[in-house]
């Protein structure tokens, strides 16, 4: 007998026929004599119209009315589910973010939960009702104004509801069957992994692996709960209980690095294309530049990411090359323009086609020599290496897009990922 | 300077253009130095939208969850009508049921309103804000539960709303100009009605004139709240503010009837076709029987509308005529049927091929002769009257379907109601 929260996302909810199925997933765990909470998404193409709507209705918007519209979605699946529960006999009840409350602070579109009271819900669960909660939402500190938490919110909902309920377990219901050693549409050979720890998920998650939001992996990694990711397009009959089911079988489990036995040095590669390179040209190398260069960047909101500084060739002037998001490249050329008489610089020059690929494992903090096989393989393949960085358990390459599959496909047979 | 609850169905937000188009009907009067609040219905379709898809996860379901469920379109609607007020300049709010709270009885699907707490709205309206409200929702005593009012509610939101913020009007915004002396589809000649008593109004509405919920119309003539029914289509820019208006100009208006100075023995001619005759023949004639009769059908709450008792041709035996609405037939006769030993009839009849037209005016309590001008009026049309009722501004009778459009022209002529 366990507590389980059981997260559905938009595709697994997109229609009655899907929201049924979804309610089979909860009855198999009911019938077990689970206590199940479960946290549902708006269906799929739900929230794009509401959002579209709010853009049309005025470009800048108040957030506070973008949330209170937007939050809609989530509450018709979950009024919806609990319905679909009821005809089948089991006690469920809708709760949306005010009902709770889920509590979050006050920056509406992009809100953080603050505090979930728990009591009141796994009371319910342990007299046998299902709550249906909806994700992604939540009520300010002044407890009158709805909040939600952005895109990909409903995770983070999720494991905050675990962690209010003193769930055993949340499971992740999503479109894929867990997470894999690398895209499998790149190397077909990917293999899912039975478990990963929150650090290596939080570096995947940080690298564009879309599966969770890293919020809620670090949220899970905070209060040690212990996630899985698994799909809810498999027959609901065909799974076991949570409490009856092998571990490896079916999905992956997130959890701590203690829990697995059994590590490899490299669990997975990932990539991210939606990377650009700036460079600075003959900047005055003297001290306190990279605070003139990386001060406006971050006043506007811009996150740096890989930084690579030449060795000066004159000992008075050096190159300096950065990566940002895709998306905020034009305005950091804005700002670095603007500053250009503060920096001091002879030209900016950029590229967005590169693309960032990196190898994860927590193996490699007690092994060595990681970082020089992948350079050695990257080489042989003539991939030309334009920035590094690494963390304990991550080594990251910047290099240009066209050989982003490539270098997946190589380092996925580098580190045999592909074998068992 | 006046405070105006302004109130706009599901026509007139039907999708972002309209609701611009509510935007500066609202704007007009806040220009004006006005203090308003408006009450929003769900975009046109978006309430059948979810309907159905509540039936579709489930034809018998829970009235909590189809309430949290239907409840979203007027949320949306308040939301966006907010963000478009804002990026006209004009500081404006949305408030959904609960946040107001709009405190009703726990009826799910069918609430009535119990209380608003109107201080914090009108406190906000004196500040020069607009506060965009959701109609037809309320939250249930305990203040945990979305609560609906039934559809048409949002008449009655918007009512209540006038009253607890202590409003000098409530507009009425719809797809029509106003009420008039009957349907402009089968008299062109009907006229805009620029004033109509609450209890005239009350009668139109439960004779099948769809322009005010009755219950709204009712709570109006308790809280003596001035209503005015008016078109969301005509350019709002062509509309005065209210204060600069002349009253008999625009709409209509609903009031007491000691406003009215220049009454009309006969105000209006209302039809309603979806009424179904049933005939019990040969029931005993006996003490009681009526209530053997009628009794059943309370309970399975049918509601029976006009009744005719013949004399008895032996002494023994009766027949017995009365209306429900065409909806209840079936199950009417069901219960009749169910009921034969108890009741004593010989057999029942039914017809759905009669419709109840109805002559309403509150200048008939001092004007004698208005039925008997009716009478002759139908029968030298060959009209032949089935069953008559009345109340003290009313009378109507049951005639064959047939007819019906015949005996409404023929009525609005006799009380020359196409005459200004």
């Amino acid at each position: 007998m366990s507590f389980v929260v059981m997260k559905f996302g938009g595709t697994s909810v997109a229609n009655l026929e899907r929201i049924r199925n979804v309610a089979r997933h909860v009855k198999r765990e009911v019938d077990a004599g689970n206590h199940v909470a479960v946290v549902v998404s708006a269906m799929a193409g739900v929230t794009n119209q509401l959002v579209a709507w709010v853009r049309e209705a005025s470009p800048l918007h108040d957030a506070r009315e973008y949330d209170a519209v937007v939050a809609t979605g989530e509450q018709v699946t979950a009024g919806l589910l609990a319905i679909v529960l009821q005809s089948m006999a089991i006690p469920a009840r809708s709760w949306q973010g005010w009902q709770i409350p889920i509590m979050t602070d006050d920056a509406h579109g992009v809100a953080r939960i603050k505090d979930i009271p728990g009591d009141k819900i796994r009371a319910r669960l342990e007299q046998g009702e299902v709550a249906v909660i909806t994700g992604f939402q939540g009520i300010e500190p002044n407890r009158n104004r709805i909040s939600t938490l952005g895109r990909g919110g409903s995770d983070t909902s999720a494991v905050a509801l675990a962690v209010a309920v003193r769930a055993d377990l949340c499971d992740i219901y999503t479109d894929v069957d867990g997470v894999f050693t690398t895209d499998p549409r790149i190397v077909p050979r990917a293999r899912r992994l039975a478990k990963v720890s929150y650090e290596e998920m939080l570096e995947m998650a940080s690298l564009g692996s879309k599966v969770l939001q890293t919020r809620s992996v670090e949220l899970a990694m905070v209060h040690r709960m212990r996630l899985r990711v698994l799909s809810s397009f498999m027959p609901p009959e065909n799974l076991r209980p949570v409490d009856a089911q092998s571990w490896d079988e079916i999905g992956t489990i997130i959890c701590s690095e203690d829990e697995i036995v059994e590590q490899h040095v490299v669990s997975g590669i990932a990539y991210a294309k939606d990377e650009a390179k700036v460079s600075l040209i003959r900047v005055e190398d003297k001290p306190g530049v990279a605070a003139r260069v990386f001060g406006p960047l971050a006043e506007a909101n811009i996150n740096v990411d890989m930084i690579v500084q030449n060795t000066s060739s004159d000992g008075k002037h050096t190159d300096m090359t950065f990566t940002v998001q895709g998306s905020d490249l034009d305005r950091a050329l804005e700002v670095l323009r603007g500053a250009k008489q503060e920096i001091g610089y002879f030209e900016v020059k950029s590229s967005s086609d590169v693309a960032k690929v990196s190898v994860i494992g927590v193996g490699m903090r007690s092994h060595a020599g990681v970082a020089a096989q992948m350079f050695k393989a990257l080489a042989e393949r003539g991939i030309n290496i334009l920035a590094i960085t690494t963390s304990e358990i991550k080594i990251s390459v910047l290099i240009d897009a066209v050989y982003a599959e490539l270098a997946v496909r190589t380092l996925h047979s580098l580190y045999e990922l592909g074998k068992d």
